[in-house]
């Protein structure tokens, strides 16, 4: 096993670097077992201050050029480019590889939807075929008199463009709010297709093209909503035809998913094919056979990060964990095999699965790790991998050789609230409609809606600012909608079961009773962000809170963000109209003229714009100041104190 | 005028910055004028050396992380990623940023044609009849008994696929070798389509995602064939059927091609368009007349960088300068306006040329530069942007209001030797064919033929490592083809004319003496490079030099490069199995994996390897024992002794 050195050994306390219990169990038994993890390296490695603000550039080699941060127009590049052209530049980069990350999935799941229309692809099958022609008769597709099979291929040739067109609106561009619409085309920022944006981006990008930061924003509005109107909605709404549209579904989270006396396997990545077929080969009755021939009670599929939470959304697959949870996951000495496809796998994960012997296997051809087994996933034969995986499995169960040590804490909640069930929800099978949700925001019960989504972070207490923010939020009578690694670390908190409405004020409560529903709605995953557009869509689609998805009482945030594809999200929904707060720290300079558009201008052009602050406590108080700005806007604001959560309050949760 | 702070006063002596003299003399006046260029902002920012190796990491906000290249493998960033991962995956991005800048002028370039075609655009047309015809035929598409118009749209809807296709093989890879290709298929590096490839390296290099440098590499080498066998060969075969194939052209360079009475415009960028419609406006006879009105005695149209070397090759156009005299040019205070379209714009142009009142005009919708004039060009009525140019143009020259000095420099050359004009150079017009150049590498009077390419970096001396690099090479009976800014080097050094054959070796002597031609021969922008893939290929397909671009005695460098372009080429030409040395440095730390594999492992797959030094004789060397290797390979080898350029050679040039 590889030794912590001496300064990991000084380490920061665990109950500083993670709220989550299980987690720190782990950590405690990683140092324990001499075996470093990503919380422990981050503690050593200090984050690079220039690049941490975004003031570097090594777009060429007359460089890589630093800029001073605390004197931003002191200094220019070698070339002459300045602080804003530097930062616009670097973002733009960010947005392109976030974008790209989920179009390069969607496009994917595209792929393996076309496979199943025209019959190449048998493993998989439409479940959602009222899905479907919803879909086709939004995008008014002439699917008349055609079977599900060619009313499929249709779709699919239509949701293409979303990728491959080189001019014109993305297909989706269809659903935007109207006047959110007319604003893109007055700014000139809607996507023609993800591949032109991506590469657009990375064309002016290049040294000594584009260097005015109000052109390059537009670019990344552009390349980001191509994501979020784009591939992500793409990958969400092929994903539900195909795999079942969520409804809530009672599941399980954290580490006591995990059961010693079955052979664990667990699915981590982003993409469902995987995992849908993984669910298959567990159930497989000739690998249960091998399973209990080699002592075991079962097979125990549990998911982690992002397909996890969508197989959970969608399948009550029990979930393990978030993204900071993947390497102390392991230190249980409990997992059999990790099967990982695309995103977020840190390269970390090797070394790790190498002490406790667990087999980690990569699958996707995107995404080797050095040191990690591949098995190839072929969609057109996807048992072979998962079966092989599971076979793996089932060895190393039967061979385990090291000391297992599960925390047995298991949170249950209710996950899986798709646009689709909200409406049903509020209105009712025979009413189905945002009515309800539109009129409890007017007569104030509801004072507005907050998605909180995101990565966990090391540079923070893991979950703790997703949790202090969204019991904030609640008691403020803001509903909270999530999705990914935000939406297990509140399922951890105990927020997703209806009964943590007594967390909520009174508004918030009343509503959430009468439904019978969590204040806290988990979404899926972080693709499944794009449900959060719809369901913004739809508010204003039914009325009575303005023309555009601007002019909702409605914030975001991405408390303990880290990844490129945050960036992209977040810049989606900030060019869509909504308020989006950032945790941990943003790669910008304050007080720059990019910053300031970002932070501020793009509001004025109708957008919405960026926040950001470390606190909780005053992310909560900006979100809440922004939607009863949008309130008053709306002539629907009465006076109401803001509501602090009190120990009394927290006590009642214990 | 900007003030020079105290550091940049205490810059190197001038003639340690460049060996061009007429920047040197302008750099002079500059440092009088109290104005500050990029040769006096390199002097004052040292390149972060921690970046410049590629050891940092800014792919997530876990980080930016910085490894130790003294000690690369002692850390990973906070992920668990090596130095294999972060090197691998910088690399990736800079290829795909230089590929999409080709891809993305490529595409302008086929769009534009496709407008002549349909008729959509009138002010260009099809200049090559002959050209259209051979690529259809060499594509294999049906058009007989089709107008010329008929026959240009079959054309491009069949290379539209180099950019939109997201599965099989770009067009072009027809044109490959055959061994090449089947060396690329089983490596699978065959490019897709252009655009997937680079949203596919955005995609799997975002954060955990692609982990494995040697899967990276061939993402990194599909997009560099994506771009040399792809966007940039179809932007220099399509520019060459609608604006003509060049042959050769007597041509001036340098600074003294500038004329104090006359209105001087300069059009400094990459694509040809702006700059073909800047040549019809300043013939204008209304607008000559208004110059001459205004005290002018005409309009002198004079090119800078890549797409002044296109329209040098194509036109004899004279051009002023290479990259790094583009700042220097205007402290002449005879640029009347300076048109720039994209790619290699200084941002520091907008302040020179402030101090020099000249009008900098940017023209292209993906290149706005704060503080720059913007008039969009478009195809469709090209003549309303460069008409309003030189309007500028002459009421500056009407009111310079600064001095003028012009350094009296002009260094007159042959430039424009397409692959077509060399074929027909070296056989005839009855039997025009790559066998004399065959026959001769063979019997040993031409040793090899080396490509010298790229940029100039004011990390090293401006010109000089380009010059004393050919000349060891032509010394040594090496054939250069040249493009881009390495190209003007050469120009201005004097040895684009057939006289400095004198300069070459006794075989390399007689071949361009019977011929006529220079030892160096001037093949247009850094687009063109890809005529010295097609000149690869004829070689091969001549016979006797092997059977793969990776058999033939050539070798590539970039002696003093700077842009994630010369990466994406160089990259492209190692892939297609030339040995390609880099000047200035590399962005790898030596000793590590990837860096191994980029300069060796690669070769051992069949395809070309990297080299880098700063030293232009070590480089010289290195690209002869290449040379000299795959001669004996070949079984062609003779003994010979390596000739250096003596102080005799030198004197004999002055």
């Amino acid at each position: 096993m590889e030794k912590l050195d001496k300064k990991v050994k000084k380490a920061v306390p665990i109950n500083e670097v993670t709220q989550c219990e299980a987690t720190g169990r782990m950590l405690e038994k990683a140092r324990r077992d001499g075996v470093v993890v990503a919380f422990d390296r981050a503690a050593e490695m200090k984050p690079c201050p220039i690049g941490a603000e975004s003031a570097c550039c090594k777009m060429c080699y007359m460089g890589p050029c630093r800029l001073n941060a605390r004197d931003p127009y002191g200094k220019v590049g070698v070339c002459g480019a300045t602080i804003d052209t530097i930062q616009s530049r670097n973002l733009a980069r960010m947005v392109a590889s976030g974008s790209a990350a989920h179009n390069d999935h969607g496009m994917a799941v595209l792929e393996l939807f076309k496979g199943v229309a025209n019959g190449t692809i048998t493993d998989y099958t439409i479940k959602d075929p009222y899905k479907l022609d919803a879909l086709c008769a939004e995008l008014e597709l002439d699917v008349d008199g055609m079977t599900v099979q060619e009313k499929a291929l249709a779709l699919a040739d239509e949701l293409e463009k979303t990728y491959t067109q080189t001019e014109g609106e993305i297909p989706f561009a269809r659903r935007v709010p109207e006047k959110t619409l007319e604003t893109w085309r007055k700014l000139d920022i809607v996507p023609r297709g993800a591949m032109i944006e991506v590469l657009g981006i990375m064309s002016r990008t290049h040294m000594g093209c584009d260097q005015h930061y109000e052109n390059i924003t537009k670019a990344i509005s552009k390349a980001a909503l191509a994501d979020g109107w784009g591939g992500s909605m793409v990958a969400t709404e092929l994903g539900d035809i195909m795999f079942g549209t969520p409804s809530p579904v009672q599941a399980d989270v954290n580490f006591g998913v995990l059961k010693e006396d079955h052979v664990n396997v667990i699915v981590h990545g982003h993409e469902p094919n995987l995992f849908e077929s993984m669910l298959v080969s567990v159930s497989d009755p000739s690998l249960v056979k091998i399973a209990r021939e080699k002592g075991a009670k079962g097979i125990n599929l549990v998911g982690m990060c992002c397909s996890g939470a969508e197989m959970m959304s969608r399948h009550g697959v029990p979930h393990a964990g978030n993204f900071m949870s993947t390497e102390p996951v392991l230190v249980t000495g409990a997992v059999d095999a990790m099967a990982v496809d695309i995103q977020c796998i840190q390269q970390g994960l090797v070394k790790t699965a190498e002490c406790y012997k667990t087999h980690l296997i990569t699958t996707n051809p995107r995404c080797h790790i050095e040191g990690a087994r591949h098995i190839e996933f072929d969609e057109h034969v996807p048992r072979e991998c998962t079966d092989e995986i599971v076979t793996l499995a089932i060895a190393r169960f039967a061979d385990r050789g090291v000391d297992v040590e599960i925390p047995k804490i298991v949170n249950q909640g209710i996950h899986g609230f798709s646009h689709e069930y909200i409406n049903y929800m509020l209105g009712g099978s025979f009413r189905s409609s945002y009515a309800p949700l539109n009129d409890n925001i007017i007569n104030g019960r509801i004072r507005g809606v907050a998605g909180v989504v995101g990565c966990v972070n090391p540079r923070v207490k893991q979950d703790w600012v997703h949790v202090e923010l969204v019991k904030e939020l609640i008691k403020n009578d803001v509903l909270v909608i999530q999705t990914g690694c935000s939406q297990i670390a509140l399922a951890k908190a105990g927020l997703t079961v209806p009964e943590a409405a007594v967390l909520a004020g009174p508004g918030l409560r009343e509503v959430c009773e009468a439904v019978g529903m969590p204040p806290v709605l988990g979404l899926g995953s972080c693709v499944d962000n794009t449900r959060i557009l719809i369901a913004a869509t739809a508010m204003v689609n039914q009325g009575g809170l303005g023309d555009s998805i601007a002019d909702l009482p409605v914030a975001g945030a991405a408390p303990e963000w880290m990844s490129e594809k945050a960036v992209a999200i977040g810049q989606y929904f900030v060019a869509s109209g909504v308020f989006t707060v950032f945790g941990v720290g943003f790669p910008t300079v304050k007080d720059t003229k990019f910053h300031d558009l970002l932070f501020g201008g793009l509001e004025n052009q109708g957008l919405g714009k960026w926040g950001v602050t470390k606190d909780p406590y005053e992310m909560a108080a900006m979100m809440l100041a922004h939607i009863d700005k949008k309130r008053k806007e709306l002539g629907i604001d009465k006076a109401r104190e803001r509501v602090l959560t009190d120990m009394a309050s927290r006590r009642e949760l214990a």
